[in-house]
């Protein structure tokens, strides 16, 4: 296009975005956003051979086992679940799904929909299920074909050990499904040493790209026994993979421009010294908001060794003055987004710890909390 | 962070991104692309507004009629037909499917699979289907209770007269669903006049955004009545809009990125003239296409007054030196993308003349194009 009439100046925001102290969509480098700055054919091989990369940097970030493959879907995370959930699981299959949280609880709801036969075995949010739990159940039940965890429960940030779990999962011989949202590429994980049959996260958590499209990393001749299992027609993940092995394409058409931006964020991903340093600089920003922030009297929800470095849950500070749509408010208007609580019985709002945020961005955040306090005439009881 | 490490240099490609003649994802403007440098918190109040007038313009783009409203479903625009079909349709529905192409078909794989009982009425992919045919199948099976056909059938770039079927659809009452996908943006439509229930399209077409998420424009009486048809969680489009007209916020991480594209891609249109002023533009880009293929003795596929101007089809010249890779490719290397058949019956290639192209890059393509002939050694028997 030529004419003048298409020439339009430049409109970008002439402010800086916020902060986002969230579990995401999270806050993400400039290369990352420039590298949607394309017009890509979903069908021609540059883009087919960026899949591919894509495809097989996520398994290297599993372990980089032969056995494993990679599956992209479009939408969110929960798209990701959901085509999991209903195209691994056949008819006469039956999941046993340890839940201690609202995506524990999700999963029960998608099975739930697509009749799938599940068997909850519910914990106290604050609570780590105990492995014994799954060892009985597993033992009592020889009908049950799958088992099904949340790996980080943003729902208050506790880690549930999946690696445990999986050694039990194998014992009995069952097929193990790992969400793995909010953790994967924030802490070391290997998908065979925690016998995972299915891992799924999503483009806009810890590889800190942005939103569109979930990953499964799926051990390969499990997968292959599910053709014909799907329930639905976008979300069969038997298909979605026949058509990433087949010609390279997706079925239908792929999210361009997050996948390209997901491309910068795994090569950044690497720059950073890969999953173990990048753990580390979220353990960092975890450590000093809790310590910050226990110092200023707000109580964190869970016991320290629940406790993950992604997101961390405060109670409501025990303070009259204290509201925290205008706590919300008062923060974001100094530049920082945190989040609402998710929990059925207490009162909690969250912090996250990801994302391209540093100790400078956890300082700055830390300041406008003290500063929001005081405007709000709020004291509480320090620490010691 | 603040650290140098982090400091990394602008990555941007130093070449231009080839001129896509496809039926999308498309070519966007630079200024569509640039509204995704962003990083936004997905509940936050700016993101919600964005989310409200995109949600607005869309319902403008339809005529702008207060008994109407939009869902926005992540994924592509199959996910938007799947979610409005396992959504809309009671247990006890029956729908009639107007086929003639494979998008037809493959709404027809969506019913089978959600066991939605369907008749579909086949016509050949070169024939618009005859309206008396609707009627009759209306006339003697009282138990129809919905009707879904497609705008632009883009297997071929046929235009099905959906207002004629709209017409007859509501003389029998029966819920009317229209896949608009590669049509909406690029011919005028008034959703009241054609007595459209449902109409689907998605991002990445001829409002010339990327691709993410797909909309669905319901009439908001009829969606109203679909509480609990839904067959999946993600694609719940009673739920989805539900949340949308609730907190303004998706239920699931939305394709933030491609709706910031979409929002700016909107205005664009805007400020082209709106849907006729497009319209006209790929009109142009359509009539020169055609006229100088046949000149150089290619045929096309449909009759001229079934022909539409989002994509059209030509069979492959009857050359022995004619390969379509080979030509696919050579027209690649010079900047130029066009698009595979989809024809069941005949060798075809397609060349679309939407997104952000005007008559210069069909000027580009058309001398590609007898270059590319001249090096494959190819003479056609010219038109006249």
């Amino acid at each position: 296009m030529n004419s003048e009439k298409d020439i339009q100046p430049l409109k970008l925001p002439s402010w800086k975005d916020k902060a986002l102290f969230t579990p995401g969509p999270l806050s993400t480098s400039p290369t990352t956003k420039q590298a949607m700055l394309r017009d890509l054919g979903s069908r021609d091989n540059e883009f087919i051979s960026i899949i591919k990369d894509v495809r097989k940097r996520l398994v290297g970030l599993g372990g980089a086992h032969e056995e494993y493959t990679t599956v992209l879907m479009q939408g969110s995370g929960t798209f990701g679940i959901e085509a999991t959930l209903s195209s691994v699981i056949p008819s006469d299959g039956k999941l046993l799904l340890l839940i201690n949280g609202a995506y524990g609880e999700r999963m029960l709801k998608i099975t739930g929909i697509h009749k799938i036969e599940t068997v909850p075995l519910r914990f106290a949010e604050d609570v780590v299920p105990d492995p014994m739990s799954l060892h009985e159940a597993l033992e009592s039940d020889p009908k049950i074909t799958h088992v099904a965890v949340v790996h980080c429960e943003t729902t208050t940030g506790i880690i549930n050990p999946i690696e445990e779990y999986g050694r039990i999962v194998k014992q009995f011989n069952r097929v193990y499904i790992v969400d793995a949202m909010s953790s994967f590429g924030a802490y070391p994980l290997d998908l065979r040493d925690c016998n995972i049959d299915y891992l799924i996260s999503s483009s806009n958590k810890c590889i800190e790209g942005v939103p569109g499209f979930s990953f499964i990393l799926a051990r390969r001749e499990v997968l292959e026994k599910t053709k014909g299992f799907a329930r639905t027609l976008s979300l069969d993940l038997y298909a979605q993979w026949q058509g990433l092995e087949g010609d390279g394409q997706f079925r239908f058409t792929p999210p361009i421009h997050p996948i390209l931006a997901f491309r910068q964020a795994l090569l950044e991903l690497e720059q950073e010294g890969g999953v173990t340093a990048r753990g580390n600089r979220y353990h960092a920003n975890y450590e000093m908001t809790l310590s910050a922030l226990q110092n200023m009297g707000f109580k964190a929800y869970l016991r320290n060794e629940d406790q993950g470095h992604i997101i961390t849950s405060f109670y409501y500070p025990d303070h009259p003055n204290f509201n925290f749509r205008t706590f919300y408010e008062h923060l974001s208007e100094k530049g920082h987004l945190i989040y609402p609580g998710k929990l059925s019985h207490a009162d909690c709002f969250r912090i996250g710890h990801v994302g391209r945020l540093g100790i400078s961005d956890v300082k700055a955040l830390l300041s406008s909390i003290e500063s929001t306090l005081k405007e709000m005439n709020i004291t509480l009881g320090a620490k010691k």
